[in-house]
């Protein structure tokens, strides 16, 4: 590595982190790695990936990505005794790619601010697969020049980057392409119910509308679950509710009224407790088949 | 053509019409046009297609296609004087692409069985351009053995030839779209406007949400003017309350309650009523912001 | 009765008709009265009344009020072949105490303003036990004259009586009026099950919001078929939204959103699909408990 | 006072306290009083209450009502150093009259428990007036024996006295009520602009409504307001969502749906972002009276 390069450090590599990781290596960047269960890193090695023993050697790298799975782990892994912020030599930034809330992402950027660290909130849509693929999507959140300097990495790992704002913005936005989904999915069952009970086989009716262009991925991933009314949980009714419960609070905080999306939050409460609970949250189309009297076919 | 193959007419080639027509001809299908405005056929002529001088002598093919702009159009071409039904031969199946309400579909195809005609009522989703690329959607409604005849053509028309039933139930198909497609722009206007106040651009926050599994042909196509907050009317905020009439008067009459399409409908009521009534309806948008108190930026 | 005086008739003795009628002849006015089934008039005429054989003879005084059951029967004894408009000599006031549609009694309006005669549309609101105790409400509309003529016995009859505009107006305030029912016993299930769910039981809460500026004498009278959770129809549901069906169509076509009302009109379709369709509509409390996860004391 | 009978004590004699405690002096009870500002205990004193001189002083009272203007004030009067738990003879119960939240409640019962004292939460409904004259309404949450040996008080104090529940159900029905309050607003103002552009004067519309079973003294009392369109506040706008943030908070814990609760709760933001906020909450009407495109008369 020439003595001016950036050197990259990668902590948490889990099956998306690994994914994400890969998109670098496979961009020719030499990258250090680090995991809480050290034989997590071996195919990342086995690709050319150097492996750090501890956070502390990690903490050397000039750009450091967290992808970890629960808040506790973040504040653990940067604010921690053996945390990024407590090594000699620390990163100049650390860019977050896991999903926590706004107030858990201020309070370790403030960490990091004290401790003379950059930090950049950047969470990602997509799953592992869609992430190796190339096809991830990160939105970003922290001071426009951090963004910019780590720009051609977020570049390397996803299709999109996107810079949302100075402060946790790239929190809220992740928060409102959930309720985006959840207003499309009772969006979905509601129009779905009235074609069938109008005589159409929801088969033909989402093949329909998946052929439009109000198609998206999402529609014509799940229309097969849909038409075969299969609620294994790929995210729960009650999950769904809990960002619906962040976002709405992040809605009052601002005043922005939300018509619809408060109209489907009370939908989502009820299907909640009327036994969809734990079952996938397109288990809303049961709720509106029972309230139109349709006899799902 | 050999003495047992099908004859393909086709009535009404304006834009929609001629590129429809256009894909049966790349199929190579020989086919007979007649439009009420002759020059119109001319391009199609040039590809090959038989130009008919009458409705009379078009009536003769087996299978007639109608593609016409207005329902007062559909019924003369069809019922009147000198209509597809007045011949002395007529089709065997009228397939109706245009789009018309369940109530005129269903007076044509009753006069259509009287005098012993098949009826399919077919109406499609796609602009010229999208059409003659091969990504057109239809929805076709009629006897299922009178589908499965016309199948073949169809799926050279578009990409996408789905069957709703044995009767109208294609014109609802196409208004459970429509409500859809209402429910996702103010579902997108609220979310859009929530991440606004927030701190983050129109642009950064429509890049990313149509990076994600949720983004549609439609929404990117009109990302660009949501940012630019360009209301020239693709679709205006009147019309769309037009079908919001007609779909839930279908779902009333059905009984299927529709909790999320009643809010968004009282909501394009609102944005009619307060100045957006001749604006593209992505002026939702304004009317979102201003509840929200938010200086678009 | 003086050369000068107004004659007064009144067209339709059942149980609202006789309750209304007796109020004029306890406030001293001298009547004549007429019913399809004659027997009917008996208690009138008992207490003073004349009782004429025909509506023809009834037609012959300056001022009849109608109150029968059906539109079809108000068109009748109207406009019928032996209705009021036929007579020799025809009333100066038809004065249409029953409850029917804006287009109804538009049309019997056409009619009678036709004939010379000046017709008030005047629907009223009590049930015969208030409206013999003198506790009736009255809308009346149609012209400002014919209103202040008849104003002095719309006073006799009701405690209340307001002129509401010059053409149909009186009935779309009955609208409103039942438009607001429906949100008030939606509002109020809300809220009953609320307070239910965190401990209070139904009689106490109810008990409280009565005592308060809040409680009407509606909410007082049905207090007890709420909290026994008796729902003998009074009103069904299915009758509400009728009302519904026509007081939104009405907004519909004024252009005014009815955001809480269309929402409540959903309620109502759900309730109406699942089983509550002849039950009284305070059945409302039914659904709400149910999707409130709520086992009803 | 004979020996045996229980001594009542009053803390807190500003308007709503002295009407309250006035009518304990009227129906015969001896009572002392406490104010932090002496001089308002003095109409009570010459109505022959007695008066302490501190805090402890009351304290040796049976039951002490507490009626004072906050939370904090709540607090310090009952927990602070100088408050009627550091007494030494403290009163078998407290009852206290404010209007607190639940968990402020609930903290304040804790430490009255701890110090073997009975906790009331017993808020009332009614201005002074109406307090004065014997209309107020009392919901009362504790202990049902403590209820049990208050009631004869709270009977005198109010026309209304129910007991809600063993916990801090009174809290909760009190918010109960105010939602209550929000929908019927959001319903009046909704009829009310359809009857207008109707064409129906506000006046004569609300006048007929107050006629009828609907009528509250609550829309009796504010039909002027709303007629004169004057917006002086009696309760503003801002503070009605306050209770809905709390209700409507309540209503998530407990996992009740409010579908029209939440639609109203947006209304009012809408309202609070575009210029009510610190109006009176019947500005709601200006909001229906825009998007009805209605130029109020």
């Amino acid at each position: 590595m020439p003595a001016n390069a950036t050197s990259l450090g990668w902590l948490g590599t889990g099956r998306m982190g690994a994914a994400m990781a890969g998109r670098l290596i496979d961009a020719g960047e030499q990258i250090t790695v680090w995991n809480r269960t050290p034989a997590k890193t071996a195919p990342l090695a086995a690709r050319g990936a150097a492996v750090a023993g501890t956070i502390s050697d990690l903490a050397s790298c000039d750009i450091v990505f967290v992808m970890v799975a629960r808040p506790d782990d973040l504040e653990q892994v940067v604010c921690g005794e053996a945390g990024l912020l407590s090594a000699d030599r620390r990163p100049a930034v650390i860019v977050d790619c896991s999903t926590v809330s706004a107030p858990v992402s201020a309070s370790v950027r403030a960490a990091a601010s004290q401790a003379g660290v950059e930090f950049l909130a950047a969470p990602v849509s997509g799953n592992p697969h869609v992430v190796a693929a190339g096809g991830a999507c990160i939105v970003a959140s922290g001071p426009a020049a951090t963004f910019e300097r780590v720009r051609p990495y977020l570049e390397q790992i996803a299709a999109v980057a996107v810079h949302a704002g100075d402060g946790e913005q790239s929190r809220l936005v992740k928060l409102c392409t959930n309720l985006y989904l959840g207003m499309i999915v009772q969006a979905l069952v509601e129009v779905t119910s009235l074609a069938e009970k109008g005589g159409t086989s929801r088969e033909a009716f989402l093949t329909f509308l998946n052929g439009t262009v109000l198609g998206s991925d999402w529609t014509r991933r799940r229309a097969g679950d849909l038409v075969a009314r299969d609620w294994t949980p790929t995210f729960t009714t009650e999950l769904l509710r809990k960002d619906f419960d962040l976002g709405l609070d992040a809605a009052r905080s601002l005043e922005v009224p939300m018509p619809v999306a408060s109209a489907v939050y009370q939908l989502i409460q009820s299907a909640v407790g009327t036994g969809m609970r734990d079952q996938d949250f397109l288990a809303l189309y049961d709720q509106q088949a029972r309230i139109a009297a349709l006899e799902p076919g």
